[in-house]
């Protein structure tokens, strides 16, 4: 059996420690969300202040290319570039994950111009699908976005599938797909892959030359800790690059912006990914999270993040046996990414219960229990205390209180 | 002949005169560019630090529903319907002016199937007509984007045109399109009509329910002093709503978006025009400049606007000739936005000259000068202290300078 000394020793010799400084986390929060909402590190804080006071409030117009808010796009997209295994000019940064979806599947389906299907896995995050269903009903050509599971997944993709679009981990078990095996059952049958990052960047090693990818689409928020809704990057190979256009078209992606001529004339580059102004705000604290992550070892962060979810794992089957839990994410770390997901009937109960002990996990219809292990501020002292917790809630039935209950009702 | 002292008294006399220490305007700069980039409201200083520290950093997750970050969208939309003449509802804030003309341009050609015309002005801001283009390129079923000016418009509006897509206010000379006669045209041969309300929303008046209008955008970083790319704003009459679909989906257009359900229903109401996640903290700061804009009076704005672009227009006449201005705008001021336009062969230098002076105006290609004068805080005597400042650029050459030569030809 562990102890919590264990849990403080793992804490003391963690090489990552320090990091967990360079947020601005209340003392008393555990916080295990950083898969929906990353925390706020304090050098934005000062950033923020920066970007209001002295760029936009002292500099005004100036600043667009003063402080260089017209390049943002393009710097941290070649900063993201780094983390994603993607070179120099490959990701840009922009508009939300959706949207920017629908950007890289029109070009997928344009660049595969016989072919009508989208495969996709159906149990995944659903804007994903919303945005391939919008698309081909848009396109009227009778598209279709087919389904299959993730044992299914390498036999449904045949000589018809224009484009497999796929999100990297899992958003509610946390399971990593196997990508090399689907990229090259991709390859062998011509056709194109789509890699949604949003719950792998900054969480589990991506490599996107490795893989050969051809497009992928990720998110400012969770593991990048850039603020809420900060904008959404995108990555088109250098190969796919120049040769086909998305649609979106609008004045930042012009081949020149400035010259202000009536027809459209598309940039070459990953600038042709762009449409229109971007929040700037939003996406100067995005570069904040981004520059921290850069100095920070991909390698110690996965191995940290195994570990934390190895020990959650363990400290659940010890203490909560026979409270109804399931745990439906991988048992075996290396097919996880940085979250454990449980389900429970009465999840969602659950959840509230915890939170009203401070203790930030989340929910996710119909019964699935969600904690992110972010290994840049996530303890292992952190994981004890919230199974504890967790342990208590159950023992003590203080989940079953009438106001949880009511809350479940309008959910 | 006028003088400075009369320019004062009128400052003194000014009812808006008190929004001025609103702003945090630097002190030595006459700002003359607020339809590119508003200035900073002092209250948007404290609203960034609530934002980032307390709703952020303290609340983290929690402030999607405790400080109303989903509703914002919805919240702020139904204030600026406020402004513009539109009902409850029919407003929604998201994505930038591009992405949101894509959204409704291709609603209109849902809706009028038969048609495949989309009209506008080839000599209006270019980034309208390349996502048009963009469009009907992606679509695919021959929908053309054809190209009228001012006196040519009316007669262009035919029946074989899906949707006439207008900017309000022209970007460059600042001539207000007559709406009344537009829309009575359009309506007569059954054409849609998308008003892009970029420079005029918190400029000059607009009824969109007045003008029984069917589509609008505009964005929030100019007159409504939002911050650089505050996010923009669509507006569908209520009489569209719930009947047709704009093609970008995503988890937020969704009927239900928490049940994360597989396949795609979209709402029926405005939320329909909303794809994904929304950059939180350059929304919220939009808000600080529509709570302001909502509490001034249009007709005092607009009478205000007016006083100061003929106080312009007659100092350029009176100290500025023969030194190769032309003024493009509208001498008559009712037919003239809160800019004036000027052009001059070395419009480029000039500009840059007068910027060194600390009066920004702004430059747009080929040769026009632009000067926006926002009466929230535009002073009767800038305008005379900026024709003063021209005048002697042009009498002492300071234009004429090797470096701003060398910045022209890059440009």
């Amino acid at each position: 059996m562990l102890t919590r000394e264990q849990c403080e020793d793992l804490d003391r010799s963690d090489p990552l420690a320090s990091f967990r400084n360079e947020f601005e986390l209340p003392d008393d929060v555990i916080y295990l969300d950083g898969n929906s909402l990353g925390p706020l590190p304090k050098k934005a804080k000062e950033r923020a202040r920066e970007v209001v006071e002295q760029e936009w409030g002292q500099d005004l117009i100036k600043s667009w290319n003063k402080a260089g808010w017209f390049e943002l796009c393009e710097r941290l997209g070649n900063k993201i570039a780094g983390l994603v295994g993607a070179g120099p000019g490959e990701v840009i940064v922009c508009d939300n994950t959706s949207i920017n979806l629908f950007k890289v599947l029109s070009l997928a389906l344009d660049m595969k111009a016989d072919r009508r299907k989208i495969l996709m896995e159906g149990s995944n995050f659903p804007t994903d699908v919303y945005v391939a269903q919008g698309l081909a009903k848009h396109l009227g050509y009778g598209h279709e976005v087919i389904f299959a599971e993730r044992e299914q997944l390498l036999d449904a993709i045949t000589e018809d599938v224009a484009v497999v679009s796929l999100v990297h981990v899992h958003y509610k078990t946390g399971r990593i797909q196997d990508v090399k095996a689907i990229a090259e059952k991709a390859r062998s049958v011509g056709a194109l892959v789509v890699w949604d990052l949003c719950h792998s960047t900054g969480a589990v090693p991506v490599d996107l030359e490795d893989w050969k990818a051809d497009f992928a689409v990720g998110c400012g928020y969770k593991y990048l800790n850039g603020g809420p809704g900060a904008p959404a990057f995108i990555y088109v190979a250098k190969r796919h690059q120049g040769r086909f256009r998305q649609p979106l078209d609008g004045w930042w992606s012009h081949k020149a912006p400035f010259e202000f001529a009536r027809d459209y004339e598309p940039a070459e580059d990953i600038w042709q990914m762009m449409t229109g102004t971007q929040p700037i705000l939003s996406m100067a604290l995005l570069e904040v999270g981004v520059d921290m992550m850069a100095r920070a070892d991909m390698g110690l962060m996965r191995e940290k993040s195994k570990r934390l979810g190895d020990l959650f794992i363990q400290l659940i089957d010890e203490k909560l046996d026979g409270y109804g839990f399931e745990i439906v994410s991988p048992r075996e770390a290396d097919e996880r990414g940085s979250q454990v997901s449980l389900t429970h009937d009465c999840g969602f109960a659950i959840i509230q219960a915890l939170i009203e002990k401070n203790i930030i996990g989340d929910f996710r219809a119909p019964d699935i229990l969600r904690f992110g292990f972010a290994p840049l501020y996530v303890r292992y002292s952190d994981i004890w205390d919230t199974v504890e917790c967790l342990e208590e809630i159950m023992r003590k039935n203080l989940w079953n209180l009438p106001e949880y209950q009511a809350k479940a009702a309008v959910t």
